[in-house]
C-alpha cells in the first residue's frame, strides 16, 4: 500500500529533507540540527491547554528545577492548608504542641505538614468538625500528591537515556587511496546499546532556476550497522567518485551552508527499548587531512582491552598531501 | 507463510476495507471514522465480567470522572469502616478526640480517615480487640488502595498521548499543473514525534450487480513518511490520471458517501513508544479550489523560524480556474 | 545473515513445526495448543532457584491466590514482629493501650500492625532501646514491603491483556462455489486492537517410511491482516485444489489427529503494545456444512451498527449438499 | 537509504565483526563474549558525572548489595537527621519517650526513624520552631526517598529477565551422513518466549599479508527461528562442503583461537517485550563425535510430555567413526 509500488513516478529526493519542509530547510540560517540533536524551530499559537503535556515537561526539565518545583508545591500546599485550619476558627486545633495562646498559623503549618505526610504525632490535633474534615481531605490529597511526585521522581530517574558522545570534530582523512568523511562515537553510559544503525545525510544549498534550494544527499557508509557497541565506532563515508562530496573543498562546504546530519537508532539492552539519537556537523566542525588519535589502551597481559573515552575527540593533523584534491583549510 | 506467496489468486482489494467488514462498510450511514479517530460501531452482548477492562476504563475516562470516582470510593470506604467501628460496640473506640458522650459515628469516620491514610494522631484510639483487628485490616487495605489509586493517577498522567491536530478541512488545490487532495497536520504537544508515516484511503459506495458496495482505494502520496515532524506537514495526494479521484466532482463524492480515511503512525521520542492516530474527512469537509494559508513566521535575523499553529486551519479560496475539471461546490 | 540466502538447500518445512520439536509433535496424544493458547508440555528438573521467576508467578496466579498470599504475608510479618517485641522483654512496650498486666502478645501484634503500616497512634509505645531499634527496622521493611505489594497489585491490574474470543467451533462452509474452513473471533475487551494479523497452520500425523510423523501446513487465508478490529472477524481459508484440506473428510481429520493451530498478533492501542494470542481447533470442534449466524444488529436509523457477541458462537447447519465432497459428520 | 543499494561495492564482510572493531577482535586474547553474554572490554576516561547511570547500576548490582545500600542510606539519613535535631538545641525535642535527662542522640535517632517513615507515635515530639521545620523537611524527604527506594526494588523485581540456559558444551555430531555443529538451549523461567531467532557466527584468527586478522563467518542453520519455545531447542549447523568449518579439526580451532558467537532474540510473552541473549563457545567447550542425551520423559498415558532440564548438558560420546574427518580430541 506504499506510494512507491502504486505510483512510482514521484521521485524520492524530497523524502530526504526528513520533514523539515522547504521553508525551514532553505530559509533558515541556523543549523537544522543542534549538536545535541534538538531542532532549531518552534511552534507558536498553541493554546496553553492544548499544548499541555505536563508529564513531558516534568520529565525533561533540569533536576534542580524539578526539585525546586516539587518542594515549592509541597510548601505552598502546607501554607494553604495552614490558612484553612486558621479559618476554621480559634478552637479548631488544640494540643500540647500549641502554646498558652492557642494554635497559631505556625502551629497550623506544622500540623499541616504532619498531616499531609501522614506522620501524625498527635501533639496538635483537630478538634472541630471542620478541622477534622479538612484533615480527611488533606491526608487524602497529600498521599496522592506525594505519590505522584514520587512517581515523577522515579520516571525521571529511570528514563532510558542513551548518551552517545560524538567526536567534537568530523575529519576528512586518507582512506584506502582516496579520502573519507569520518566521525567517532562512544557510549557514555554503562548500559549496553545493541543493533546500532547510522544514517548520514549531506545537506547544502544549491542554486536551482536562480533560487537557493536546500538539497539532501544520503552518504554511503563503509558500514551502517553494528550488532554490538561495546566501545567506540568510527563511522566512515568513503569519498569516491560517486560521493556527493567528491571534489568539494572546505570553502565549498562553507559557501553552500553545508551540514552533515547524523541519525542513530539502537536498542538499550537494559530496558529492551529503542533509543534514537541525532547530531550534526557544520563545515567549520570538520578538520581536513587528519586522522583520529588511537583510543585503545594496549593491554597488559591478561587484561581486557580498554578505550580511553577522553581521547575520543583527539584529532591528529597530517602533513598536507601534495597531490590531494583537498587543502587543509583552517 | 503469508497467503500472498502461497496462494496469489485472492485479490488484495478486500484487504483495503481495513477490517470494518462488508456489513458495516456498506450499510452504515455514519462516517466510518470519527474526526477523533474513534469508530462508529459498538459491541453488545458481552457479559459484564468478560468485558471488564477496568484499567482501560480508568485510563480513558475524563479527569473529572476519575477524580470523582476515586474521591467517592475513599469517602465510602471511610463510611463503611466507620460503621464497622460503631458495630464493634460502644467501648471500641476511646480517646480525647471523643466528647463526654463517647465516640459516635462522626468520630468513627474521622478515626477511619486517620487510619486509612495512616496519619494516626492517636486522639481517638482502638480499645477493644475487634476494633484493633479492624484497624489492622483498614491500614493494610488503605495503603494498598491508596497506592492503587496513586498508580492509576500516575498512569493517566504519564500515558503517551500524541495529539496531532488535523486541519479542519482538506482541500483540492492546484498542484504542478494538475490538482491535489491535501490536508495539514501539526504536533500539538511539546514532545517530538519521529518516523511519522501516513496512509490515506479513499472510500465510497459503488454499484456492483445492482447492490451498493463500499470500496476502498489507497491514495498515492507525494511523500508518505517523514523522519522528523518538528512543525507541520502538508500531506498531498496528486490527482493525476491514475488517481481514483480523477474526474470526480464534489457532488460525486457526496452522492457516493465518500470518506477519506487517514492513518498515521510514528514514534514518540520522549518514551520511545509507538503512537497511532486516525482521522477522516467527508465530502463536506473538503474545500475545493483553495490553498492553505502560510503558517511560517518569517524569521527576524538570528531567530529560529516558527510556525503559528492557530493558522493551521486557515484556507484561502482561489478564483475558480476556468478550465479546471473541478467546480467550487459550496 | 539468514540461512536462506546463504544455504538455500535446507527446506522450510521443518520450520513449520513452530518449535514443538518432533518428539512432542509426533508422540503427544494431547492437543498441541489448548483452547486458551497454553502448551501441553512441562519442564522438569529446574532447580528452585533457577526457575524462580517470582514476578511472573505473582502476575499470572489467580486474583484470590494473589490477595490471599499478600494478606497472609502481611499477617505473618506482624506475628513475627509481635514475637520480636515480646522477646525484647516485659518492659519493651508500654502505654495506655496495654492493660494493667502490661503489653502482651496481642498488644504487640496490634502495635506491630500500627507500625508496619506507619499509622502509629502512640497508645502503645516502644520503650527499650531494643524495641526502638525493632521499630526502626519494622517501619522501614513495612514501607518497602507494602510498596512492593502495591506495585504488584498495580502490575496485575494494568497488565495488557487482550482477550480475543474464538468461536467455539470452526466450520466447513460453502464459499464461492467451493468450500472454506472458517472461524470467527471478536474482541472481548473495550480497548482497541489494531494491525491484527492471523496465521493458521494445519497439522496432522502422516505415515513416512512406516513411521508416524506430524506435519504442519500453513493455510492460505482470504485475508491475513486487518488494520482495525472494531467488531468481529471471520477468518477464511478457501479449500481449493491447492489446499492441504482438499478432499479430506471429517473421519480423515480425526484419524490423523489433525489440529488447526491459530496464531494472532496485533497492537493494543491503549498501551501501544504488542499482543499475542493463540488457540486451536481439533477435528471434533469443526462443524461441517454450516454457516455462522449473523452477529450484526441491523441498525435503527441514526444508530451505529452493533454486533451481538453472544451470537459469535452460533452456527447454522445447512442441508447436506448433494454433490459435495464432504459429509456432515456428527 | 541504506548503503547497500546506493553503493554496492563495499563488501559485507566487515559487518560481520559485530562492532568489536579490528583492534579488539584481533589483539584480544580473551574470548570476545563471556558465557553469560557480557563483553571482555572496558571503557575508561569517562568523567564520573557523564558515566553516571545510577538507575542502570541499581538495576544490575547483586541483590545483597542493593539491599545493603538502601539500608545503609536509610540508616545514615536517620543519623544525619538525629544530629540535626541535637543541633537544634536541648529543648528542641521533648516527650514521654525521653528520660529525665531530656532527649539525647539515641532518642533523636528513634524520633527521626519514626518521622522519616511517617509512623509518628508522638512519644517524642518537636517543640522548637527549628525542630518543627526539620520535621517538615524530613517527612517530605523521607516519603520521596522511600518511594524511590521502593520503586527501584520493584523495578529490579519486575525487570524482564529471560534466562536461557545454554548447554555447557557444544558438540560435533553425526548428521544425515555428514556432521553438524550443535548446541542446546532451554528456557529456565516459567514465562513463555516466542518468536525466538538464533544467529551463530564462527570467528577465528587468519593470516592475511603476514598479519593476524580475526574473521567472522555466519553459520547456516538447519532452522534459525522457532515460533514457540516451550521446551528445548537444539540449534544445528550442518557441516557440508559450503561450511566454513568444513575439514577443520579440534587442533585447527584451538590454534586459530576460534570462537562460536551465539545471538538469540525473542519476545517475552508475559510482558510483550523483546529479549536479547548471547553466549559463546570456545574450542575447548566443544565435544567431538558425540550426541546430546535425550531430555524427553516418555509420557505415561494421558500425561503431557515433559523435559528434564538437568539433562540438558548431558553429552554422550560416540565411538570414533573410522573414516571420519574428525578426531575426538580430548
Amino acid at each position: 500500500m506504499s506510494s512507491r509500488t502504486i505510483h512510482p513516478i514521484y521521485n524520492e529526493e524530497q523524502n530526504r529533507d526528513l520533514g523539515f519542509g522547504s521553508v525551514v530547510a532553505t530559509e533558515s540560517r541556523e543549523r537544522l540540527l543542534n549538536r545535541d540533536g534538538s531542532f532549531n524551530v518552534a511552534r507558536r499559537g498553541l493554546s496553553f491547554r492544548s499544548s499541555l503535556s505536563l508529564y513531558h515537561w516534568f520529565l525533561t526539565i533540569a533536576w534542580w528545577k524539578f526539585l525546586a518545583i516539587v518542594t515549592l508545591v509541597y510548601f505552598m500546599a502546607n501554607v494553604a492548608f495552614a490558612f484553612g485550619y486558621v479559618l476554621c476558627g480559634p478552637g479548631a486545633l488544640a494540643g500540647a504542641g500549641c502554646g498558652a495562646s492557642g494554635c497559631g498559623l505556625a502551629q497550623a503549618f506544622f500540623f499541616s505538614a504532619e498531616t499531609i505526610s501522614t506522620v501524625g504525632y498527635g501533639h496538635i490535633l483537630p478538634v472541630s468538625v471542620a478541622a477534622n474534615l479538612l484533615v480527611t481531605l488533606e491526608s487524602f490529597v497529600g498521599l496522592l500528591g506525594l505519590a505522584l511526585a514520587a512517581s515523577l521522581l522515579f520516571a525521571r530517574f529511570s528514563r532510558p537515556n542513551a548518551r552517545i558522545i560524538f567526536s567534537q570534530s568530523a575529519i576528512i582523512a586518507p582512506y584506502q587511496g582516496i579520502t573519507a568523511f569520518e566521525f567517532r562515537i562512544a557510549n557514555a553510559r554503562s548500559n549496553q546499546i545493541i543493533e546500532l544503525a547510522a544514517q548520514v545525510l549531506f545537506s547544502r544549498l544549491e542554486k536551482s532556476d536562480g533560487k537557493s534550494v536546500r538539497r539532501f544527499y544520503p552518504l554511503a557508509l563503509e558500514r551502517d550497522k553494528v550488532t554490538f557497541f561495546p566501545l567506540s565506532w568510527t563511522i566512515v563515508h568513503p569519498i569516491d567518485e560517486t560521493s556527493p562530496l567528491s571534489g568539494l573543498r572546505h570553502e565549498d562546504l562553507r559557501a553552500s551552508d553545508a551540514e552533515f546530519l547524523i541519525l542513530l537508532s539502537g536498542i538499550d539492552e537494559t530496558f529492551s527499548q529503542a533509543v534514537h539519537t541525532r547530531s550534526s556537523y557544520k563545515a567549520d566542525e570538520i578538520v581536513w587531512n587528519a586522522k583520529f588519535a588511537n583510543v585503545f589502551n594496549r593491554r597488559a597481559d591478561n587484561q581486557p582491552i580498554t578505550i580511553a573515552i577522553d581521547r575520543l575527540h583527539q584529532v591528529e593533523r597530517l602533513e598536507t598531501h601534495p597531490n590531494s584534491d583537498f587543502v587543509a583549510a583552517d
